[in-house]
């Protein structure tokens, strides 16, 4: 599978990043025609016991790289792309990748 | 389910990497005792057609914080952090994760 990755680093008001982040952006997101699946995960530090860089992985899987890119293209995937621009622009890093193992 | 994360930036060999990565590195890993699950990730670009900032991400699932941290703590899991910091020092990120959704 193929997904598209977000990485947030850490926001400087947490509880604000979440509230819009699970209450809003997830819920437009989520609505992405060919979105399979998505998976948040939380960053909670380093295996030295440090704060890690980032505060927030977010994997969004498609079936293929055409698939993705439809979905980004769509009014619903644009809808995404402007919420995201409007409350994570300076925090978030995107990546596409392919599941190897 | 815990998760450690490990976020590769681009090698200056990739020929030289993956061979390392896949056939030396990562039977090493999977090694650890309590690892439920690896997931590796080729990076192949951002949304925008551009290079990622990052080259490869592996993702290394344990029941919790305690399974993952005796893990990293047994013979495998220092051979493979030896391992990791022989080929790849300068290049990887390692961060724990919660998956929340």
């Amino acid at each position: 599978m193929v997904k598209l990755i977000a990485l947030y680093k850490h926001p400087e008001n947490k509880e604000a990043f979440d509230e819009h982040y699970f209450n809003v952006h997830g819920p437009i997101t989520s609505k992405i025609p060919g979105l399979k699946k998505m998976k948040v995960t939380k960053i909670t530090g380093t295996p030295m016991g440090k704060e890690a860089d980032y505060y927030l992985l977010c994997e969004m899987y498609y079936d293929n790289h055409e698939a993705l890119k439809n979905g980004l293209k769509s009014q619903e995937g644009k809808a995404s792309g402007k919420d995201l621009m409007g409350f994570a622009a300076e925090l978030v890093t995107l990546m596409i990748g392919e599941e190897v193992e």
